[in-house]
């Protein structure tokens, strides 16, 4: 209940209950229809639609001939009536999507992240993507609600400030919201890439909206996005699903993370460390081709990593022992983390996603199951489904647009 | 928004809407008032309140002047218009309570658990107690609206039935629900001990009901209820809070667990293994006295490792270095657990309660926050906090009555 509003406020407000209320009927609704979902009256419900008509927002869709009385006009979304840009920033790859008011995505394009790293050159970038998507799709800019950014946590919402991402030294206090609105003009947004990856997949899966499902991004490092009791869920200061220092294979083999612990989950997985693995074991030529002696990690940049792993994974899929044992303990300490995830949040389904996801999606599949089944304490009552993402590669990108939508478009 | 409902369903609707607004209103409110909270039409604000008056569940409360009308007269809950039982059965100990409609506790009990774990003496036991908080309460059974009983998971809430509760072997397949209505002549309804906690805890702490907070519920074993965005989350079977396996202490000296992996969290710190360490460093007495070989676990009842639980306490309360070490590393464990489930649902906030944990209050209070101030992988974008239950020893029971009223007169 509104208390103490202004009457602009209060327009406002009733602006995005009829809209949503539109949004939500799919095939459209007429002002009765209206009055009976929103709880407004008739002549709100006659006001609110003539503003929105008049921004472009719905338009007139026909008339319903419904008994005897005088036929109804269909008020439906204008999906070209507002749009959203949606950027995602990985270290290895920026993409950016527009995606109209229906959220169907209408243009996107993925450039390099710099090899870099320097922050001034990565926004340099997401900016010209953010301009390219607008110059394709010949969308005017005055049409674009916002740009929503997906960044590796954490990060701080209030201030669009990208805090210190352990993976991504470079962007330490990276200013990404204000630098983006200053440089397009357009009001930004930042969220961490694992939760923009759960909005977006909630958004395209029907089933999402209604149940409990934690997204696995699978980039750089590996996080997990929360979608619970139908919501997505972001926590106390918007940074939840840090997952990193759960300890999955502590054994003298287990990786050794920086924290001084073996086995912690993110180490265990990361691709920079399978690729170290993969050196180490023969499977893969460092650059330079030097022998790296035992506990020496090598420096490389994420454009080597990016490329060593996808060599590494092709070598497992070719049948290399060597290389498919170091994704298969992978895929083992895995399911050991969801296990423990499983029964902590009582969740039947795990979506898998994120840059690093697509080269491991069908060793995964394989195995993933069936480890999960062997780990099982006789503590889940109901087993736990795997699927990938609905959206596919550009769903953090989708889905930091998909929030620009709801903080315009979503009554509050 | 009910669609299809018939007339008398949107009656009894319409009557929780009201009683849920006075409710929450505190003080009481005016039928004009309420119109205006419930957005019901006048009328209908007074045909419900006048049902509600003739159910006894809400009072007149003086008049309100208030400019220059009519003054108004003020709705208020009347708090002995319908009580809620809830029983919490730990192998422990039995907790029976009785609230009114406000949540006070009228009446409560405490009774020891069979020490045989026989599921039809524990049953007899609970509805003993029962009769027991309504008789010393004086509150006719008519005006009881249910029994909530609070269990160890995994349970089916849907058919009230305890699945297989690893630590309590002899509640498998525990009709509970049918046989305390069988017995009490009440409707009833199940939840897991941890989610009661948490309903509890929610009830009584104001900061409860809009923030997020883990409640770690110290008994038998170890498990998690969460409020998270301010509602109980209870997971896609309501069996949310299985923290059992996550591992916390790998190590050759970690505990070893029926899992067959040493140092998972539930392990480490659940008192029966706190004592057979207790036990074997010569700190407390095996029954019997005879030397315990390792890798061997004495077969105790739950009084006895209770007992023994309550002397190892206090032997490390009175300088004891064992048993203060035996006491610590369990600590010490507790804060890597609650350093990955803070970092995963960025929560600020941890309560603990439970039976067992009064007896390692003072030292959890001195010694966690500095064991998560030293694991903080500078993950956290906040301290967390920590604190004991605001309701106590009866937290559990106190919220599976809650969960009775709420099924009751909140609105759905």
């Amino acid at each position: 209940m509104p208390r103490g509003a202004n009457l602009p406020a209060i327009a406002a407000f009733n602006d995005t209950v009829v809209l949503d209320a539109i949004r939500r009927s799919g095939d459209g609704m007429s002002r009765v229809e209206l009055v009976g979902a929103t709880g407004l009256s008739a002549q709100t419900v006659s006001n609110v639609s003539r503003r929105l008509l008049g921004q472009g927002l719905i338009r007139e869709a026909g008339k319903q001939i419904d008994g005897p009385g005088k036929p109804r006009t269909i008020l439906q979304l204008e999906p070209r009536g507002s749009y959203a840009v949606g950027v995602h920033l990985d270290p290895t790859v920026i993409t950016c999507v527009l995606l109209d008011l229906e959220g169907s995505v209408i243009e996107h394009v993925r450039r390099h992240s710099p090899v870099s790293g320097d922050p001034a050159e990565t926004i340099a970038v997401a900016v010209d993507a953010i301009g390219d998507v607008l110059k394709r799709s010949g969308v005017d800019r005055s049409r674009v609600s916002g740009v929503g950014v997906a960044a590796p946590g954490p990060i701080d919402v209030g201030t669009g400030v990208v805090v210190r991402p352990p993976l991504v030294p470079g962007w330490n206090d990276l200013h990404l919201g204000d630098e983006l609105t200053a440089a397009t003009g357009l009001p930004s947004l930042l969220a961490k890439d694992v939760t923009a990856a759960a909005v977006g997949e909630r958004w395209r899966d029907p089933a999402g909206a209604s149940g409990n499902f934690a997204f696995v991004y699978y980039g750089t490092g590996v996080g997990v996005g929360m979608v619970l009791a139908g919501a997505v869920y972001t926590g106390a200061s918007q940074n939840a699903g840090d997952v990193g220092h759960a300890v999955v294979d502590p054994g003298p083999d287990g990786a050794l993370c920086a924290c001084g612990r073996r086995g912690c989950y993110g180490e265990s997985v990361r691709p920079y460390r399978l690729v170290m693995q993969g050196i180490r074991a023969g499977v893969l030529r460092a650059p330079g081709g030097a022998p790296v002696p035992d506990g020496v990690d090598l420096d490389l940049d994420v454009d080597t990593v990016d490329e060593l792993f996808t060599a590494l994974t092709r070598a497992a899929d070719d049948g290399d022992a060597a290389a498919a044992a170091i994704l298969d303990r992978s895929i083992r300490n895995s399911a050991l983390y969801l296990s423990n995830l499983a029964a902590l949040l009582d969740i039947d389904r795990v979506v898998y996603g994120g840059p690093s996801w697509a080269r491991v999606e069908r060793r995964y599949l394989e195995q993933l199951p069936e480890r999960l089944r062997e780990i099982d304490m006789s503590i889940l009552t109901h087993p736990v489904t795997l699927a990938s993402s609905s959206v596919g590669d550009d769903v953090a990108a989708v889905g930091a647009a998909c929030l620009v939508l709801d903080a315009t478009f979503s009554p509050r």
